[in-house]
């Protein structure tokens, strides 16, 4: 799947990804009443607003990117009807031929990892018979609990060919609260770095590993040195856009090749209709998903800038 | 809700809950056999089996412990089947006035946090209604991101009086990969430690905090040193029985009034049926739930000696 998301992105040439991560306040007013006019202010009602709003933007930028990342935290919020609107999200990203990641951020040990792995990478034996459930290529993984935790995913990948993103820096202001911290003179992100390199190492795609990282766009000095640390790793960088990442930040996370990084940006783009710029564009609640694909080509053009 | 699992313990005298961990491989065939006759080989007919696997235990074992703790990962692997299975558990478990510790290890960051403390402790606004949807009564938590993945978590907590466990020292072999190494001459999981107790100082209940922690029964001598760390955190302690921990290592994880820590396990009392100990005592396949008491009284009974 690592090879399919490298093609992809070098067909596009466009090294992001669309955070598919609905709020129901993105949703405008008109799905909504749609929604809850069939299905009833209930959480069906609100988990068919946001399928149909994630459709309706995979619809308008499907062609423009290679990938899409569904949170799944936005669809849990409405339990189980929630969960089968991810599940809805991910079957018709995957219909568009859209790698897909699930940021799910899982982590646990031994068999419960294998079982995570399972649910969102792999296939279940049920009787005589084999399911795949939530189906996703990649999946985002946390590493606090060291490699039992990571293992059974990779093992997982290996099988199934599909990848995993290891949460290295994250994007968030106090991510160095224990990330940023000391051992041995080096913070303990690159330590997770350089297990994240040790990982991959052998599950090789042709170019780069099955085990990337998740390295917040808003450090971009630790990911100058973690791109160095971990140069077979593709880099899933959010924090790029409403969380205040700039395409000028983003040109170390990429090797020479001009791959190794994908850059997400979520509410910059879902929700783009809600933005002066592209309400000065013509955009209405009506026609956000057109929105959705200038801030699309926005970014695309940014980052180009930026790396060239 | 601390308030609540602290009675119930006083009332049961057990501070024991129960791993509702079901893999596929622990259900008794002729349950497997029922649910796939009624629902096929399939994700909606695994889930009928760990439900009944599970209702069968829990209403063998629920006059005996204050607690369960159904471990999410074994539901997902069955995809939005096994997700219903959980939320059926939970009610279930609800039912029987258990507390309910949702084993989801979420964590992310502002307000993607926000939505998994929404999902599985609070409750979600869907037009002009106000939903709670998986309503676990605890959930543990990944503290990898910092505060902004707990806060969080703690302002539901706070309103809805719900509580948490944060990961502190996991009960893994390779927990030490990272928790254990050493910051400014402490271990980072006596780092955490020492955020658990702040971030709990702000939330109490009558005697323990709303934010407890996650330490295995693995570490006795990590578990005696967080017990001082974090006086009023309640304590969760997997890793007794198949993990290895013994009763006689779970004395140092109590305060001196005898509370403080609930010790998990899974499969040592939901498979128990397949021990030979309890073979011996005339169980088999069909009254596996008896195996299940079994195990129970013969959890509480090794810990009250350890204790007195």
């Amino acid at each position: 799947m690592i090879n399919k998301l490298v093609e992809k992105i070098q067909k596009t040439n466009a090294p992001i990804v669309v955070g598919l991560d609905p709020m129901l306040s993105y949703v405008p007013q008109h799905i909504q009443k749609a929604a809850f006019e069939e299905f009833g202010e209930t959480p069906a009602g609100a988990a068919e607003a946001i399928f149909r709003f994630n459709k309706a933007i995979v619809d308008a930028t499907c062609d423009l990117i290679p990938a899409v990342k569904p949170q799944i935290a936005m669809y849990e919020q409405f339990g189980v009807e929630g969960v089968k609107a991810f599940q809805r999200t991910v079957d018709y990203c995957h219909e568009k031929d859209l790698v897909v990641i699930g940021d799910v951020k899982r982590g646990d040990i031994g068999s419960t990892s294998s079982a995570y792995a399972t649910g969102h990478l792999g296939s279940v034996q049920i009787g005589s018979k084999r399911f795949s459930t939530f189906s996703e290529d990649f999946a985002t993984v946390n590493p606090y609990l060291g490699s039992d935790g990571i293992k059974p995913f990779v093992d997982v990948c290996k099988e199934e060919k599909k990848g995993i993103f290891i949460l290295v820096k994250t994007s968030n202001p106090s991510s160095g609260e224990f990330q940023d911290r000391l051992i041995d003179g080096k913070p303990l992100y690159e330590h997770v770095g350089e297990k994240v390199a040790e990982w991959g190492s052998d599950c090789m795609g042709d170019s780069y590993s099955y085990v990337g990282a998740v390295v917040g766009a808003t450090y971009p000095e630790q990911g100058k040195l973690l791109r160095q640390v971990m140069p077979k790793s593709f880099i899933l960088v959010p924090g790029y856009g409403a969380q205040g990442g700039k395409g000028k930040d983003l040109v170390h996370f990429f090797n020479k090749d001009g791959l190794g990084a994908i850059i997400n940006s979520s509410r910059g783009i879902i929700a783009a209709y809600k933005q002066d710029q592209y309400i000065d564009r013509g955009i209405t609640a009506e026609n956000f998903a057109d929105a959705s694909r200038m801030a699309v080509e926005d970014m695309i053009a940014d980052i180009a800038s930026a790396l060239h």
